[in-house]
């Protein structure tokens, strides 16, 4: 038996971590071997290239170098971590994925999307999620649940416009592929967006049991 | 006027380090503003990619994350130092370039040359070395070199038989572009191979005057 891949993805503020213990919880109390990783990161090496990608720095680094560096973390975490896990029938949450790219890289920051598609191609070939939760809320809300915590880093201290194409290439990402996406409104209380998290793995469950 | 792009390639122990001294001294003494760098580096943030690429670690590390990490670095050393000191005029001299990708990540490590070539295009649209002088030596000769230096990094620990699939890819590539490629007999005595090296240069001093 083949395991489930499920991404979990949104802006800054959205409860993600929060989500991302519920999804493990729940997943586990219903039986399965969960294994709960991130992106970028996912293994030493992966982790390594992620400081290099949030470290603030005096130098302009490309967006194409950070795209780059983003597949190259993402071609080992696959190889090393999530397609080994998946072979042995684990269900794997991964924190961000390739949409979090489209949206962070391509949105964000204005890398063409057939630079990032040329690469999706090039390290997974047709491998994606199997589901992909999407936590959406207002910018303006995530950027002030931001501001209650630590300092930010070099993602964080970008402007509120380049988290509105953020979301705005995630919605957008979602209504092509609705199928794959389940869309949960976070800007409700955390108790609501749980729930709603649990009532979408159910129906996973169900789908794959 | 624009600059001229010459770099110089070949596998270890072929006696770089030394040319790349003769190269920058002849090209200083012609009266060319000079502009000595290398790949992977150049930049603070290519040399921590560098770092990384280079530094042994216990996780076996996939030949496709290794290429996406070159290219990363290779992108921000392009836009961040390369092709602004070309714009001004200099000659940029550069210890390793593109085709030591085709040579040790496809010749050595095996990755598929179409693989590389997508990086190529995505990151260097059209951008080509005016000129790549190419050291070559019999791998024994290089191997025996290299023993009388210091510790070995984790590319230098690779076998005998890797060093002989990186050399193939040199000529097979030196024998592809003739027009662009200056292959210099590196197994002579450093005399010898200088006096090459520099009348290689002439060549291209009359061809850029």
């Amino acid at each position: 038996m083949s395991g489930v891949f499920i991404t979990l993805e949104g802006g800054e503020g959205v409860g993600k971590s929060t989500q991302l213990t519920v999804v493990r919880e729940h997943l586990m109390q219903s039986g399965r071997d969960v294994l709960v990783t991130r992106e970028p990161g996912g293994t030493p090496f992966a982790e390594a290239i992620r400081d290099l990608l949030l470290a603030p720095r005096e130098e302009a680094v490309s967006g194409q170098a950070e795209l780059l560096l983003m597949f190259a973390a993402r071609a080992a975490h696959l190889e090393q971590r999530i397609r080994p896990a998946l072979a042995r029938g684990q269900w794997v949450v991964c924190d961000r994925f390739t949409d979090a790219t489209y949206a962070y890289q391509g949105g964000g920051r204005g890398l063409p999307q057939e630079e990032i598609a040329v690469l999706e191609r090039l390290v997974q070939g047709d491998f994606r999620p199997h589901a992909t939760i999407l936590l959406d809320a207002p910018v303006e809300i995530g950027l002030a649940r931001m501001q209650e915590r630590g300092a930010p880093d070099r993602f964080e201290r970008e402007q509120a416009a380049f988290f509105e194409r953020v979301r705005g290439v995630y919605l957008a990402r979602a209504a092509a592929e609705p199928e794959r996406f389940i869309v949960i409104d976070a800007s409700r209380p955390v108790e609501e967006v749980s729930a709603a998290v649990r009532g979408a793995l159910d129906a996973l469950l169900e789908r794959h049991a």
